[in-house]
């Protein structure tokens, strides 16, 4: 039995703890693997985001709880779901889109029934009394059905797509990682090398790896999740041109003359 | 075989793989979950908060280690228990007194055998050469008494305890979260619904959920410990509110007018 | 089969999980501890720092895998080494030197057989399209042969050493921990208690543990190591005294009058 763990708790107050415990109690012997606790409090997209990156590369089987849950207490679902074989739940706020929208089939549930949540409910701490237990029940074996009802309708965030005008592409950045990489919405397909991508008044040259130019140059390649990023070799491109999630990048078709 | 680990090490010097490596040569096969290696240095109370969230939450037979080593090098002892089942090694400086006030049933001893620690013990990391090893026997199912000679006064600090007069309920801010929740040490049975909490000039309504109140507003419930919490809906109540660890709340009996 | 994870990469971005997911994917029910995530990015000296605490504590036969990888997506080489008996993987930069410096005997290998790396090698992330496939392959019994062609020259830094001159030590501190501890390179056979170190104009007395002084005081000791260290007894001396990695520290010989 495996498990992954994705938060916003960070770990200093055992809240973290406190979950791995509640899935220890009743899952004995299965094994639990920190995806991450540093999910800036509360930010549903950042989360989404985190789990994209590795929901479907785990082995079927594999339960992921993913808790970033700034409704907990109010009427939200405890959702979870089957996607391609993988088990996950968390709150139906859309921090697990990224596995409904990509996954060939999906099942899902609202997590009901007080056979398979702890005793007592918190108001404030779902993580531990819900999401944990129903999980743990999962890796054990308990189906989805068991869980609660059908859910047809999980909270699936607009999420900002690409678009094509006057033979240009217009995207925007989604996600800046720790090392200040821009990842934009722009699909591998948009781009080829040599093209170049704009964002406010500066072309960036499309090139294949952060050594095809210099330390410190600003480029602009494939990354690892097949979408164009911006980025500074050996540098921080958000912070050197001062930009962020949500601006605006273009790039004309073909080579820029 | 399983193991939580709290440290106030960080992770970034290779401190806590040590320890995981001494114990992963001790118990080979065993399953270590980090609880947390954030707790800020030296914060004896920190690291005895975190450990309330979890330690009897976790099954019987679990080793908890928590080190959070002030004195490290000094004559403080070092201490394994057992409390209720569950096993718990560090530092005797307070930092495992919710074990041991919480448990019904404690033993605790003072870990002085010399076949259950590194071979050589250096003045500054019982963690790696004290606490790891004697951790890891203690899952092999070595007995606490092989360890050392029983201790009967660990270290308990005085925790601040709230008081009634005149009717009034006096408490303290004895926790504040990464959210920046304020947890005070006052019970939920010191409060009721529509009662008020005070804070300085500030009179807080007690709710059930933060979806009880608006978008950024102040609220009081009873959190996930138990315990009468301060907090914003969405937001930051020990920045908003400017105040912190210590700080005085009074809630007068029953509902206020 | 236990595996550790060492990375700049931080946690939020999902780029570790989706290193484990690779590894459960190849090696189901593999135990994978981690190191650290909070290197500086691309700082290969305080990866190297940390690979040196925990590498050979480990048992024979665990898996450690090393990514601070600054030269993704360049010309250099992707290693796995054996070294007494545990294995290594990450890039050529001198990131895994601390182990092979230490070894009794150590043989590599540049990973180059499509069959043990990722379908598809992003030029961005080789953390999960090269060295978390071969570590998992590694970790099921695949030699170190099977990976690709032996390598005799892995890149070693150049670490600064210890000198002697006219009776004097002269060192340099190597690294400052999460405590504001200042290690320095000189080994304990060059100080003796009693001896005191010199950093700028300050002279600090040798000591065997922080409780040999008063809070706040200045001391040096042997660290765990094996090392001199700065310290402040419960506080940061890197701070108080206001110097880092590179600065230098000199020891005369025998007590100082």
């Amino acid at each position: 039995m495996r498990l992954t763990l994705l938060t916003d708790f960070g770990t200093v107050d055992g809240y973290v703890a406190a979950m791995k415990a509640v899935i220890a109690g009743i899952a004995p012997g299965i094994i639990i693997d920190d995806a991450s606790h540093a999910i800036p409090p509360g930010d549903v997209r950042s989360g989404a985001w985190a789990l994209g990156a590795y929901w479907r590369q785990y082995p079927r089987g594999t339960v992921h709880v993913v808790v970033v849950d700034p409704g907990v207490g109010s009427g939200r679902r405890a959702l979870a779901l089957e996607c391609d074989g993988r088990f996950l739940v968390g709150p139906d706020n859309g921090v697990l889109a990224p596995a409904i929208t990509t996954a060939e089939a999906w099942r899902a549930v609202s997590i009901e029934n007080d056979s398979y949540v702890g005793d007592i409910v918190s108001a404030t701490f779902h993580g531990r009394d819900v999401f944990a237990p129903a999980a743990a029940y999962l890796a054990r074996g308990v189906t989805l059905e068991e869980l609660g009802p059908s859910v047809s309708d999980p909270v699936l965030p607009q999420t900002p797509e690409p678009s094509i005008r006057d033979g240009v592409w217009y995207g925007a950045i989604i996600h800046v990682d720790r090392f200040g990489n821009l990842v934009t919405n722009l699909p591998a397909t948009a781009v080829a090398e040599g093209t170049t991508v704009s964002i406010g008044s500066r072309h960036v040259q499309m090139v294949r790896t952060y050594a095809d130019v210099g330390e410190g140059e600003v480029l602009a390649l494939v990354g690892s999740r097949g979408l164009v990023e911006l980025s500074v070799r050996n540098g921080n491109a958000a912070t050197l041109l001062g930009v962020g999630r949500g601006d605006i990048v273009t790039v004309p078709r073909g080579p820029r003359p």
